[in-house]
């Protein structure tokens, strides 16, 4: 169906295309857009008149294209991220007016780290886990905190695969990984300097759902030299049990 | 290209079926799922079976559906909604510290008011301009904010549409409208009671964007009998001011 001579689907391309949009070039030309998805050209201009018509693009006066607010609308509304960051904000609010740095919220999604919020600070320089973001799970605090406390039958999926060293601090080694793992589970949080980013240490606490099953990573990124750490943990833990208990809530009230 | 028999294009269809999902039906079957979309079932069936490939769509353990993380990381990454909000989310916070209701940011987008973030309390009880939610223009203080600072062309074309009455009390008059309009450009906010919802009173004021023209409305939701309305919106104004700053600051960044 909807195929195009490729085999590829109109689905398909359409993500090729939303794809191409980021925080770092939010609109472009439609031949920008067409190369950035590696589409010919007049199949994109086909398909984004389309996707203008539907406002899931936005065509500014300038000629320029930028994702539109329909789509940003079509995913929120019955978006398992909004929900949960909605939940959260609270309490993330309590941990940032402590921490003065970036606190994140991520999840695991697709066999990656997926941060649904995050809180700042003008005090924090650090350019990195921005909203809708993604790392590879073994090089971040909050991947390694939702690799935990997952069913070890994923735990096993995902330390077979390769893994690749994003600074020269990430742990590689899943025998490592594996300890790491066994730790975070005895202690109940994890704080690793320079996995992710280098001169930044993570500091990531479980979230629990209605089923006490791993629900989200609270996450706080702080300074290596950072003296704090200890007075952090207790202030992610708090958060991190108020907000399993507003998903409980929540839950509750949809039964 | 890529239509239906009745000519409708797989952009179309799948904006049906990501529009079934919202805030109060999050999850549902495939033949709820096309039900609600108004599809044909082994149409709805072709299509979920890609989104799902995709990510678009997520099938849960119980074989349920529900909208996909994947959905809203493409929606959010190039998203001028997200952008703004970030920006927008302390100077919110500053607000919310002091109002304890609802704090609301909004854009016009195809015609009506789409809210892009709220704050809330647990002390307030509303149920309504969650975000994602839509409002009709002149049914909402934020609304007639958007409005009022609007082209004279937009506001022409917006007071000669039919206006229907939300509650007893929404102006649907456009004579009316026009002198509220005028009121509001004149003294830089809003506050009308019961437009939008019976026994509450929405307060709120422009946001100009780098161009100096509107970029959005920010906007306090308080129980009708509130007396501290005077009080509200100079701090409204206040993180109004910041956060057109903070929008100006960004723009001459990316220049």
């Amino acid at each position: 169906m909807a195929n195009s001579p490729s085999g590829e689907s109109v689905i398909s391309r359409v993500v090729r295309l939303m794809s191409a949009f980021d925080r770092d070039l939010p609109t472009m030309t439609l031949s920008g857009l067409a190369r950035r998805a590696g589409l010919p050209l007049t199949t994109a201009h086909r398909l984004v008149d389309d996707l203008v018509l539907h406002g899931l693009i936005e065509r500014l006066p300038d000629g320029n294209l930028r994702s539109g607010m329909r789509m940003w609308e079509l995913a929120a509304r019955g978006s398992r991220a909004l929900n949960l960051r909605e939940l959260a904000l609270p309490f993330m609010d309590d941990v940032q007016a402590a921490v003065h740095q970036h606190t994140t919220l991520a999840v695991l999604d697709h066999g990656t780290v997926l941060y649904v919020e995050r809180l700042s600070s003008p005090a924090s320089s650090l350019d990195a886990a921005h909203i809708a973001q993604r790392m590879p799970i073994h090089a971040a605090s909050s991947g390694l905190v939702l690799l935990a406390f997952s069913p070890a039958r994923f735990q096993d999926e995902v330390l077979t695969r390769p893994l690749a060293a994003v600074t020269p601090e990430t742990i590689t080694d899943p025998g490592l990984i594996r300890k790491h793992l066994a730790d975070i589970r005895q202690r109940g949080y994890v704080a690793l300097p320079g996995i992710g980013v280098t001169e930044w240490t993570g500091i990531a606490v479980p979230v629990f759902g209605p089923d006490n099953g791993i629900a989200a990573a609270l996450n706080a990124i702080v300074p290596r030299q950072e003296a704090a750490v200890p007075l952090i943990v207790p202030a992610l833990l708090t958060a991190a049990h108020g907000i399993s208990r507003a998903l409980k809530a929540a839950a509750a009230t949809r039964r």
